[in-house]
């Protein structure tokens, strides 16, 4: 039997127009192989810590990957026929092929995705697959991939080898205890793979644990969490803690860019409101936002860079989020402000020349009306790569059309793969560098820029501006 | 003299690049003749039903085309002189040559729009006019339309074979008759031309007419539409009534999107409020809003599309209403949210395998935002095509490279006309097909998808994803 | 030492498709030099009264221009370092090259801004430089310009002659005595320099001076302006001695395009309490809103063509204001609604031949949802260019792309320069036509248009539309 071939092509990505596309093409060759820095992810330090070789096919690339089984789901397959586990331990489908063979059959839903990029990438670039995905190759390629994995070089240290990985960064929350990062603490992996600090736990009074949450935090750090200024200085104890696992940035994950700035007894009346475990919508929204103006003092203090992405109305599919839990595709992005919500934090702080804010986005509406604007003025703001859904050919080239014009690209941070699929890793990265250097092609093609700056901003764009804005080395 | 020539050039609206242009047209041979769908529309079913011949240019092109008249009322051309009739019974202009003329004198102002294209395909495909329309040549035009009107090929029932056309939807109010459909049914044009099932007329408690129509509602259905109960029984009885005259779908044009969830306490005060005709605006949107969550649990009890077609403000104009009425070109799109807005209809029955939604909107800058991460989440939501303003060129682009990504092809549902300009149909799903031939071209050329997917994707989305979608048959 | 050539692509900004590149060549090549029509813009009347030259290249290039140190102080880079003076009076940089090496140092994080673009522009263009702004080139450049500025070629009425000048509009609150204009009147450049009455000192109660205009907008015009009619009739009075001085237009500068529509005795109230200095916020809104329609009826009266350039976020950053004052890089656009916010001054005045609005946004997502179907509809209603952060090539593009099938082209009011920065103008009016020329250029290679209609639409852009539409002359 004749099998599609699957190719990836050198042009891909690159405009059409002949012109355009050779420009792309020299100034990617040119940027293409530099190390990946990876300064916001999701990735799980478990496998920088431990290397222990990932499980099977299905365990790997369709079990974690959210991206995949919410389309999935979306055309009626169900979470059980994937194997996600659920909530209430009821039976879902356990045999790894199965679900290999099912995910096969619906491969072509992601025609123009970019998961399907992605995984056409790996598939091609990690594993060496040369067929396409389709229900006769399911086999074959549950085979390969099941198999490779099972050998040394393809446990995580020697893929971050491979992968030309120079840095990343995994997120945990505030009452982690980096057990993880402490078994590579001392080693000289801990240069190369570093925490991030992400206070939702203990900042969002609506999560069910907040209360649990704030006294743990207490414990952990011998501060009097019943207190304003003890929950500030756990918070500082925190920071420092993180810091000493190679952490240079905190996330700040709310559902919208609501920033406040309160009297000290408004502060202490709202957060004994809070624990309290009684406070209303109205309330919570409040004290996350004071909370990011006490988080942006803070960076002040000890020089971390702050990442704000709001946005995303999480567990919009209660049916989901009850039996499935958390981070299953049911994520919505809503509208979001930024003009008015973040001027409190702005009149205070946002002239400090120590301070770092990275503003992601959901809402592409603001690129050119809000968020260009502010990065094109305020010194302390520079602005995140296209992000989550957008994080994408079309999604990127939106980005730079609509922000370049006002923010210029030195107001830009380069890109996060944001991912917790580790082997789409250089894929996802790859797309980022196409799709730059198409722009920077269009550009010069246009006579907008020089070809000579051309190549200057593809260095910065790829690894000068990343490192940069997360103070990761010049 | 010399006339301008009118050539619809064959490789209008695909990119200039030849590379993408070629795959453009290759793509484009093979399913531009594919048989139409026409799963939504506007069309009369009288014409259907009685097949008499249409009037003259004029009566044709001009006074039931809001898109046509809209445009030379915003440059100072009143609607009397364009012959649209005035409520109070006012002179208007009566001669049609003279409207003609009129029309052809500023026929130039249609420029870069997609009504120009309409009307230029059909003045060349359908009536065979090689010369473009200017104000030398529209007694030209005005001779050549009105006198191949009047012949057995114009009539309505040669055109629909004539233009290829396998199946049209009417689109009816829940207290229609039916009875031209009466008159087609039992033949073999049933199959073809079929209702639809729209009950803004009793749904919407802000319309002067609602307290009247819900008496009438009970009186064709033999329910007491005095109660809560007997009125969702009439509307079940109206629906079966309707798929008794091929109705597959419902559709609903509601100021928003918002749904509610409300007890069955709450919605018998809400409704006996409606029915007493004091209701406020609140209770109004409310009431639209239970009531599609309503219409959703019968959709799964009966089987039937349900379309929701939300975010005009209809009738803007309130000269332009009360002296012409509805649908005379002073509907404005504004704002519209959807995340929150459907959240409760979700919350029911979003993940119920029976349920199929078909969602429109007038405000593009959700399309990235919000209605594809819907839609490739949920397994009961699609999304119909770019809708109104937005079925245009330019339009279908920005729907396809903002959609895509997030919820591929495969949670789209092909093109809808929505027109009663039954003559245009061909030249609307024309260009339709060319912009998808166009951006899967593009998607080819930049390897982003094999020549081989290009060409099943660009059948799918040409025929297959509408009759799937309205349950027309595979 | 060799440095970098300064080279102006004769096809920069054009499609770099070869086909579509051809099209705006011969496209450009008929209007590139029409004579041009600054109908709304900020040079200051005292250049053209006076003739007196210009000062140093920093005086010139940095001082009054926002773009540009905008962006230098979102990278860190102080205000008082640029000279710009600080209204304590505290000392700032007074070394005019310094300031103008220190620009040249960080001129790179203006690629890819239109900025750039401008200012290569009139380096090449009008001052011959023929290397890049870099550091080694900095005093050079400093040198030329400076030495140039002395000469009698670039006093202000020569270059308004080397610009091809045809008319220019300046605009001037309420309160001014127009003295520069006087100094013109009856001159031959009274025809060429013109006013624009813009009453926003009168009208917005928030400002700290309205109870103190209102008081001299008394005493200037001889009416009791603490009475409603009697404040009426002063702007009225106003109105007609701008009108005096060329004025054919009017320029509203409001946070929001809310309109209202109170009775007379609402409005006496209104007025009442806003010049009693204790209006609140909501109360200086609806009294903007008010004045708009009031300020419509006005033009129905005299004729005046009224631009409402609504969305500005003003003096965002308080440290700026507080420091530096107005206009210094710190006004943020924001969301900005026109169906609803309109709705009051179209009821009353929507449909009347003789009024004209010309209608500005930030807020791009109103371009296809909002703005053409009102300019698409109203009689009275047009569209401005796009505006401030998106007069650059990317805004005019999505500009024409969003806008051009619901409104056409004659609902658009050719190009504004909207700028203070006189020597930019004819790169400003440059960068219209050819962006222009390339939508064109496109929308002939895709056959959507044709080569004629391309060229009559070339003019019509770049000349014709904007003297109609501001009345001045056909």
């Amino acid at each position: 039997m004749q099998h599609k071939p699957l190719q990836l092509h050198p042009d891909r990505l690159f405009s059409s127009d002949p012109a355009v596309r050779d420009l792309a093409r020299s100034l990617y060759a040119e940027i293409k192989d530099l190390p990946i820095i990876s300064p916001h992810g999701h990735t799980d330090p478990r496998w920088f810590a431990y290397d222990q070789n990932f499980g099977n096919a299905s365990e790997l690339f369709i079990r974690p990957d959210h991206y995949v089984f919410r389309m999935l789901y979306s055309q009626g397959i169900s979470l059980e026929s994937l194997g996600i586990r659920r909530q209430d331990g009821a039976p879902v489908e356990q045999d790894p092929r199965k679900i290999w063979d099912l995910f096969a059959e619906n491969f072509y839903l992601f025609r123009g995705t970019p998961s399907r990029m992605w995984l056409d990438t790996v598939f091609s670039q990690v594993f060496g697959l040369d067929v396409a995905l389709t229900p006769d190759t399911a086999s074959h390629y549950y085979d390969v991939i099941t198999n490779a994995l099972a050998t040394p070089a393809f446990k995580p240290r020697a893929l971050m080898d491979r992968f030309n990985i120079e840095v990343i960064a995994t997120t945990e929350g505030a009452l982690d205890l980096l057990e993880h990062h402490q078994a590579i603490e001392g080693t000289p992996w801990a240069k190369r793979v570093i925490t991030t600090f992400r206070p939702d736990d203990v900042v969002d009074a609506s999560r069910e644990d907040f209360v649990d949450n704030i006294a743990k935090l207490g414990e952990i750090t011998g501060e009097d969490t019943s207190s304003w200024q003890g929950y500030l200085a756990a918070i500082r104890n925190r920071r420092e803690y993180f810091r000493r696992f190679g952490a240079t940035a905190t996330d700040h994950g709310h559902p919208t860019a609501l920033t406040a700035n309160l009297s000290v007894a408004e502060c202490e009346a709202l957060f004994a409101k809070c624990i309290s475990g009684k406070s209303s919508e109205g309330e919570q929204e409040l004290f996350r936002g004071q909370m990011l103006t006490e988080l942006a003092g803070m960076s002040i203090e000890d020089g971390m860079v702050m990442q704000i992405h709001p946005g995303a109305f999480r567990n919009h599919n209660p049916v989901i989020f009850d039996n499935f839990g958390r981070d299953k595709g049911a994520d919505i992005p809503s509208q979001t402000e930024y003009v008015h919500a973040l001027k409190p934090l702005l009149e205070k702080y946002g002239n400090n020349p120590k301070l770092n804010i990275i503003l992601f986005t959901l809402d592409e509406t603001v690129y050119a009306r809000e968020l260009a604007p502010l990065a094109g003025h305020y010194p302390c703001l520079k602005l995140g790569p296209a992000w989550w859904f957008h994080d994408s050919p079309e999604g990127m080239l939106r980005f730079r059309h609509q922000v370049t014009e006002t923010a210029g690209f030195y107001n830009t941070v380069g890109f996060n793969d944001d991912t917790r699929a580790f082997l789409s890793i250089p894929a996802r990265h790859d797309v980022a560098r196409r799709i730059d250097c198409r722009f920077l092609a269009q550009l010069i093609a246009e006579h907008r820029i020089t070809e000579e700056e051309g190549h200057a901003l593809a260095y910065d764009l790829t690894y000068r501006l990343a490192k940069k804005a997360y103070k990761l080395g010049e």
